[in-house]
């Protein structure tokens, strides 16, 4: 059946409406795509609305019509929750990419859900304002999809992740009801936590249109180190001794050497002399340069206690810049090398070498290579597993040794996704965190939001 | 009917298990109170669990029989939350005050819900850890109690409220499943967020037993300082300079002169000399002595540009905590001065002097007194409303003003409840806050988790 009589109820809508949408199938493609890129469905059609009230109007004759409604924000998830699964509509809000008000005597920003991260990092950094979520895709991804994700990044480690700062939400559900799920305020003890539930919801319980987003003053000063170790374990236990020892580094991440040669020698640049296994990028901030010091310097003693090969600091803008823009390329560097399946567990910090023990462990018994890398000072690894050539068969048998890694996680405290969501691609290993009481309670949240299911379909359960 | 008979099963139950409980009339009225003095609902039986396991059982029979079910910390609610509004069960879960472990390589602690707030505080203080929420009645208010109403303090200005402390939470669900709801971890992005959702749910969702707790560093030096006002207004526009200007300090507390005489007087102290109508308590904190004077130092310019009249500097730990401790007093001492209606606006932190000068209206408008303190710095304001002599005609009439008050704090973008939660005072004004449309998302969660509606029946909504 043609497109265009299945949906032409919506197809009158976006002509009266003079909505933006494509349906021919060579400009559909790349929407059947995320950032992991092993999942590929094309959708039936894609819209660019620019307001919620465009997005209410759309969902509604969806939710009439049971069409699948799968939101888009720049496509960066890497567990497929962006690819619509079952087909249908794919809303993509990137023409709803407005800072709607930088609100300085409450240091908040309303933004739209398509606004860019670095892009309101930059606007808001003017006014000495700081919005400091940074995942490595913040070049890209957006807001919306960040709070889909619950996105981290670097700095959560000290500054918290989306979650954090995420005051007030704009949301269509699948009705097309629109409703604000709290305040402008830092604090909100008025009923259950709305906002906090649909951060993370991975587009399944309503499409966020706007944020309101608490903003933090910029800090002044900043230092940075690079610490080289000879083992991943060890640079590891250096991590929970740094917190141990009274420290809150700004950033503290690890990047297995391979992992950190690859992204050099993809990006063209000389490759480390070195004979280390794992560096940490650490980093201290403050809002005088006497506290940054006291933070490297006490950092700076506790690696020097704890097997630490060789300590550089960064003490320029540009240099710190430099290693930075390495690290957000560690993903697309390990893309170039081979496809790869991503994991992103959690774990307490101080567990961290006891999952990596295990997954060099498993690495040995099941002969695969993998990239890891991340946010360690949070306990949380990016575990890029590299397909090399490996055949279909070798490569669908990884799930076995990837399943025992996520239960090892999970049996030390931690959870199998961190801040990149359960989407897709993650769906098989969720029964390993949540029992079938707690999945039974996430379906049920989902009817009351989406009694009809077309939202996001297929993802999270 | 004889409550031994309606509750047979249940008191076999507690017999053969061994659990303490009580049903005497006499040993029951102080369960129908909760710290407002408001409310009074006498249950039908008080049960002291001492295991999830036994408040699992309990919830079993009880979700059977429809029996309802109040969970109950220190009864230091201040909404009427606590209160049995239907009679029914009483579950007191003091006796479920064990901290359990206290990790020091993760800087987390395991405690049950019945730990006191200050108990956990000062156990975690010996290992130079800190858990900053710091409710006014934390010397005997419990973790759980926090949980429910997301309480939050002084503090949160600068480290935020309970609900940015609790990584996981053990929960006995209504039908007496006992789950997780989450990861010991800093961040979890699987599934939607369950240990949120729970965090000032008020006990309507689930009864928490066991909370997994994130603590930071003791920060080693702290200085404070007391300014004063010629106006409510001017105390509160020079909050929003404070921030501003970039400065964070620790705690941002207003009170009214007229609430800090009387809380001096109720504690036979002698009244401050001052023809100032409010104070602000302002405190820095870090770990050096030089970012702590430069938050100071900073704090002071902003202060002197904007009307304060005299500020005094608070250097010891002793002349800190005699401060604090008249500070946590106001509640008490309002009660002294009459019976009085709890208010806990939040407004975005530059809004709060468009809020205080509505109040002032309000009271001219009303003819009634009212003691204004709190949390300016994250925009909450505690507002006592005063009785004094009031006939029970004038004193109803006053939910007309409340209302107005109410109203203008949601128009502000602000909310109805910054940390005290809805309970059952402050229901009639939830609709101010919430469409129907997200209310019946609330009572739709309600049925996922409590379909037979048996915890904490009538609050909320």
């Amino acid at each position: 059946m043609d497109v265009k009589i299945y949906y032409q109820p919506l197809m009158d809508l976006l002509q009266a409406e003079k909505i933006a949408y494509a349906d021919a199938a060579d400009s559909l493609q790349e929407y059947g795509w995320d950032y992991l890129r092993e999942v590929h469905q094309l959708p039936a059609i894609i819209i660019w609305p620019n307001t919620a009230q465009q997005v209410s109007s759309i969902l509604r004759l969806a939710n009439n019509y049971l069409w699948p409604v799968t939101a888009r924000g720049a496509g960066t998830s890497l567990s497929a929750a962006a690819v619509p699964t079952v087909g249908g509509i794919v809303l993509d809000l990137k023409k709803m990419n407005r800072i709607l008000h930088i609100d300085l005597p409450n240091s908040q920003a309303i933004v739209e859900a398509g606004v860019i991260n670095q892009a309101l990092a930059d606007a808001v950094a003017q006014f000495d304002l700081y919005y400091p979520p940074d995942p490595a895709s913040r070049g890209s991804s957006t807001i919306g999809g960040n709070i889909a994700h619950s996105s981290g990044g670097p700095r959560a480690v000290k500054y918290g992740t989306t979650r954090d700062y995420v005051l007030n939400l704009e949301v269509v559900l699948a009705n097309g009801e629109v409703i604000w799920t709290g305040a402008n305020t830092l604090k909100f003890s008025a009923g259950y936590n709305l906002t906090q539930l649909f951060i993370g919801s991975e587009g399944t319980l309503g499409i966020v249109t706007k944020a309101v987003l608490k903003l933090v003053p910029m800090p002044k000063h900043r230092q940075m180190m690079i610490a080289e170790f000879g083992l991943v374990s060890e640079a590891c236990s250096a991590v929970a001794k740094i917190f141990q020892a009274g420290f809150t580094p700004s950033a503290l991440e690890m990047v297995a050497m391979d992992a950190w040669q690859h992204t050099l020698k993809f990006a063209g640049k000389p490759l480390r002399n070195t004979h280390a296994s794992a560096l940490l990028l650490i980093e201290a901030d403050g809002i005088t340069n006497a506290e940054v010091q006291t933070q490297i310097e006490g950092i700076y003693g506790v690696l020097e206690s704890n097997a630490v090969q060789n300590v550089e600091l960064a003490e320029t803008f540009e240099e710190q810049e430099r290693i930075w823009a390495i690290r957000r390329g560690v993903g697309e560097a390990a893309k170039s090398a081979s496809s790869y399946k991503e994991e992103d567990c959690v774990v307490p910090r101080a567990k961290l070498p006891a999952l990596m023990e295990k997954l060099e462990a498993l690495k040995r018994q099941w002969n695969f290579r993998a990239f890891s890398y991340g946010h360690a000072g949070d306990g949380n690894i990016h575990i890029n597993i590299l397909r090399d050539n490996l055949n279909d068969d070798e490569w669908q048998a990884l799930s076995a040794p990837i399943a025992e890694l996520l239960s090892y996680a999970v049996e030390l405290g931690g959870a199998i996704s961190g801040e990149h969501g359960i989407g897709l691609t993650q769906k098989p290993f969720l029964p390993l965190q949540l029992n079938s009481v707690s999945m039974d309670l996430l379906k049920g949240i989902k009817r009351v939001f989406d009694p009809q299911g077309i939202l996001n379909p297929g993802k999270i359960f």
